[in-house]
């Protein structure tokens, strides 16, 4: 049975704009900042240095919906579980709530990748071991 | 027969990230910027201020697929069509690409809303002459 | 005797940059970051709207040194505490340390000021409740 | 008799906040943004990637002034001049103004270093052609 990983935020106040309300590219760098937390919480992180590369997640695709507008300090509420776990990627399902009032929602698909300065990232097999701990995530028993 | 608004923008450093590749964030920021570029080619702006409060275009949704990676300076061609126009909504869809090649698309979906600094904002019909201008970018005979 | 105001932020991705380091624009608004919320726990904010206007702090001057590069999950302590104290203006000064070690510091002059949409922001006499509360932050004797 | 650099940029809406003003955090990436053109323009760049490290200028200081408030899509006109040029380091100065109207000042000191992903930067001299093209900007006589 699927977890959720729960984290909270409070809007700052560079992620306002000057319509009063949150602007709608923070919702997909707090989706990542609550990813990166679940990734600390699993004892690893988004990036790791290796010798003259790094072991990092770059995105492939990323989408929200916004059903309700956000203001400066308010406190979103961001649960994350898991909608797809792939051999390299993963595609991580995102809501945001305030005071218990759904204001949006989002997905994140990242590939585990090899990054050197100078070439394309490229697509490298999930470690066991960390895949064993996102599975706890997956909503369904979509594991392929 | 749809038009199709094109503009550039260089990678700023500030949207690179320490895996040295433009942050998946920004593509938002920049689809935004050339809607806005557009939006004053047609002689208005994105939020118009009047008496107490002001009229704009929150996003209701956005999406993004990253095809290939970007860096720091490497300058970007932005093309922007309209995949639909509704009674006070515009879904825009963007393409990027870097020399001649494509690195990644993405839409963003906006309604016409009159905006105040208490309550949500409320959706407005597409004003008229504003209406007829976006046409030109709308693909397709999809004009509702 | 002055207090101290103290807060912990851990480097987000998003404020990293190409180089592998936090990206020096990061520092003022994670300075801020902690300026409001030294403000929240005092039981006001860095913006008040009222009908029509908002109360706010608009910033005159900002500075930050840098000692020692940070990066991506490094864990930043934040210490606040007050300059000077004006009839309208307020100067935190603040430093940044990680695991003990001094990393950067900087200050930051902000105005009492009305906001409106349309006029520049004026200044107003801090509320002397506020102002009393603010000088426990006080270094030194420099009240005015 | 130095030159000045001059550049413009228009007010993006994402670097605007709630108190409908740009975010003063802005100023900054404004003015590296404008410091990585005058680089280009001499055929060169803020970060210049090389086997297993890179050379870049890292920011050591970083001060900004604000005496008028300047709103989303105002055009400002940025002037850069170099106020000391020494064996390592760059201080440029920066104005701010839009339509003729002075708003802002700052300055960044940046340090020539060589940059890899696990140790601290380390100051490089600055190379003699770049120096050389750097003296057109510097103002009086105070070359080092």
């Amino acid at each position: 049975m699927a977890e959720t990983f729960k984290t909270t935020k409070r809007v700052e106040f560079r992620d306002t704009d000057a319509a009063g309300l949150m602007h709608f590219s923070t919702y997909f760098t707090y989706m990542e900042e609550a990813e990166h937390e679940l990734l600390r919480s699993l004892g690893t992180s988004v990036i790791v240095a290796n010798e003259g590369h790094s072991l990092s997640w770059p995105r492939v695709a990323a989408t929200a919906e916004y059903t309700a507008p956000v203001r400066f300090e308010d406190e979103l509420l961001i649960e994350i579980s898991i909608s797809r776990l792939g051999t390299s990627s993963v595609t991580y399902q995102h809501t945001f709530s305030v005071a218990g009032k759904p204001v949006a929602s989002g997905s994140i698909t990242t590939v585990c990748c090899k990054i050197t300065s100078s070439q394309a990232p490229t697509a490298q097999e999930i470690p066991a071991e960390l895949r064993t701990q996102l599975e706890s995530y997956l909503q369904h028993s979509t594991i392929e």
